[in-house]
């Protein structure tokens, strides 16, 4: 008879967020209220008094002595101090992935900041040249939410990119429960010479990927006519923040929009980036889609698939 | 004294569109009751027919003895057929255009081909490459529309087509009323460095164009923050189609939300290419659209700004 798996450990930056860590805080002391093992990392004393101040319980403290702020460039600030909230954070992280616990990442800082501290301090996994991000679309779209990837972290990619992003956004969609994930490529049309030089090239590249059924306009992806759909960073980013900004305009809900957080795929770890300006609950959903994401063994399986088990860790 | 200046006459390919003539003879004939010159090309015996179904007044009607279907691959198609509707109308214009009468040309047939007879039978303005997709974002927008400078025509482009476009949608928003258009670049992030190379390029290449205000995020776009949003045709028209279908999805007005027609920008006479789909009340709405700007004198003055005398024309 074997124990029944440990409930995984959730490690939160709690300094990154634009109010942090009050309400960053103050999100972990409501999943804490749900059964999530939360482990905060951050200042000790301005942590301890958050804690105080949203009157949970005493949450476990990993001190860090310096942390990052949403103006400083992300990619230098990270290298520069090594004991920043969130380099802490992976590194314990890290630990945990080395022992083989369950564990997951979650900031509401700079992304930057936080693909930068994945890249010096844990790793991608083997085949991925540069993590992507996976991003739930808000309920504006039918049904079961489709996954955007990359929703932001790669502008300039090549086809390949877009490839592993597929079998990626895959990976996590069946993670959200979906068994045979239809993947569509984002572009102005369905016929295969659509699109720009990068559309074209990523459709062929695309042939003979598990769930690819060619390209999709934006109103098929907001039908729920696929459950992936791939593109490259800077079209899903404008494509994401065109939906989101549409939505809100049109009178839809404002904090349900956010689903919790995104995936940083490829990194060596489930690591999940929140809104800057994430209030107490969208860090409690946060944190929640972080434990589904772990449960289900995400960035394990993305290794399976994609990469070797030796992952690549850039040497500060 | 000096004559009142003519009417403009607005040709209308009575061949293109998913349900050509009749929808566009229909709106054609609306069009007229609202005092619009409209000159027919078509097939002669369908479009007498559809005018005479329609109930119309006996408008004038230049017989074409080919046309081009939607299924038809454009550019070949359009080389082909010397005597397609398209291209007797785009040969119409042009002789318009000699002798310096206002005139402008509607299509709701396939945007590639308008194109295609475009570069074969009118010309460029010289210092355009390659003419872009002028279209008023639909009113889920706050304000007067904002323009949308390439919503689709080239998705491969260079940073200097980009200040062209920006310099071209200035002309558009002025003969639509706005004294000093403000201009930005779609991009995911406000401050200069963000966005892929193309967008980074562009940012750098605009500098100096007069109007122009930097990146904007779509949100700031949908705000009304910009008079003119320029960006590359595989962005643009992934946009556009991103703001209609969730304006749709979102229960934003049908029709309303198609404001005519768009322009064909960098094409040497006053170019608007409708919705395949279009019904008569856009068709109607289209030719008024044409009107505005022909009257307004749109070619002539970005002519004057960009090129030189002579217009460069593809040799058929």
């Amino acid at each position: 008879v074997t124990a029944p798996p440990a409930r995984p450990v959730v490690v939160l930056d709690a300094m990154g967020g634009d109010d942090a860590p009050h309400s960053v805080v103050a999100g972990a002391v409501l999943a804490a209220a749900d059964g999530i093992q939360v482990v905060l990392v951050g200042a000790h004393d301005p942590v301890t008094a958050a804690l105080e101040a949203a009157g949970g319980p005493p949450l476990p403290v990993v001190d860090a002595a310096e942390s990052i702020g949403m103006g400083e460039e992300a990619a230098v600030a990270v290298r520069a101090k090594r004991d920043a909230s969130i380099r802490v954070a992976v590194r314990l992280v890290a630990e945990h992935l080395e022992r083989q616990e369950p564990v997951a990442l979650v900031s509401a800082g700079s992304t930057g900041a936080t693909l930068a501290a994945v890249l010096l301090d844990l790793g991608r996994v083997g085949g991925v040249r540069r993590p992507v991000i996976g991003a739930v679309l808000p309920p504006v779209v039918a049904g079961h939410g489709v996954v955007l990837v990359d929703a932001g972290a790669s502008p300039d990619v090549q086809p390949e990119a877009i490839v592993a992003s597929a079998r990626m956004g895959v990976a996590y969609a069946q993670v959200r429960g979906v068994d045979a994930p239809r993947v569509g490529l984002l572009n102005v049309g369905e016929e295969p010479g659509k699109g720009n030089a990068l559309a074209r090239a990523a459709h062929e590249a695309l042939a003979g990927t598990a769930g690819f059924v060619g390209n999709v306009e934006p109103g098929v992806v907001l039908g729920g006519g696929v459950d992936v759909v791939v593109t490259d960073g800077f079209t899903g980013n404008v494509f994401l923040k065109t939906v989101e900004a549409v939505a809100a305009r049109a009178g839809e809900a404002g904090s349900e929009r956010r689903p919790g957080a995104a995936v940083l795929l490829g990194a060596a770890a489930d690591v999940l980036v929140a809104h800057g300006a994430a209030g107490p609950e969208e860090i409690r959903a946060a944190l929640r889609t972080a434990e589904t994401v772990a449960r289900g063994g995400l960035a394990r399986q993305i290794t399976a698939r994609l990469g070797g088990p030796d992952r690549d860790r850039v040497r500060s």
